[in-house]
């Protein structure tokens, strides 16, 4: 078994808020919208059908507990959740609070322009309100 | 309990394949990608938080499966799962199988261009390959 490793592209991105029992929890480094990356911690998954069904069975549960606690957060208009992977393998679920009007709305985030990168401070604020309600 | 009814722009857009264990399997009437719509037949689920417990686990069971079956049948670089639900508030899950190259590789499907609808033939042809594979 090989150990698991984030891959950079991840790393670069996020800011970690923590693990989960599967997953890891990543806050994406995107101020236009709450965005949680969720990593199960196995070093070969690329497709959801490459985990084990118990470990997937964990992982849609953690899928949901995102969600949840991103809409009581945010009060979003819509949970968006996605598994894409185009461009980085390692298996991820994205969880993104939408909000009616944001600058993507009604689109998907993915490649719609540019991260607005957090301040520190609203970052580090964000992810306590996440570890509080988690 | 409330009847399942599918909604209309889902109906509008694909084309019934089969009713899995919990999931109604649709194909969507777009040829530029071998793409599968999961809808729960819950009529008010709107969030994957919204499913019991139980149905989310034949949920994530079903979308691996449309997963797997789909890259069988088109040697996919990688499927891509989403559950949006900005437009459509009905609780659906795309599965679409991606082809590095195919025309909004590596972005997203959700909303780029317009859909190239099937030949009636076609379209049969691939419903049956994937209840046969299924």
């Amino acid at each position: 078994m090989t150990e698991f490793v984030l891959h950079p592209r991840l790393t670069a991105d996020t800011t970690p808020v923590a693990d989960w029992a599967l997953s890891r929890v990543l806050l994406m480094n995107d101020a236009r919208y709450p965005w949680l990356v969720l990593v199960p911690r196995r070093h070969d998954a690329v497709e959801l059908f490459d985990l084990s069904g118990p470990d997937r069975r964990v992982l849609i549960e953690e899928v949901a507990r995102a969600g949840r606690l991103l809409k009581g957060i945010s009060g979003a208009t819509k949970i968006n959740v996605g598994a894409l992977g185009n461009l980085v393998a390692q298996l991820h679920v994205h969880v993104v609070a939408r909000h009616s009007g944001d600058p993507a709305w009604p689109g998907p985030v993915w490649g719609h322009g540019a991260a607005v990168p957090y301040a520190a401070s609203a970052r580090d604020a964000l992810i306590a309100k996440i570890v509080a309600a988690g």
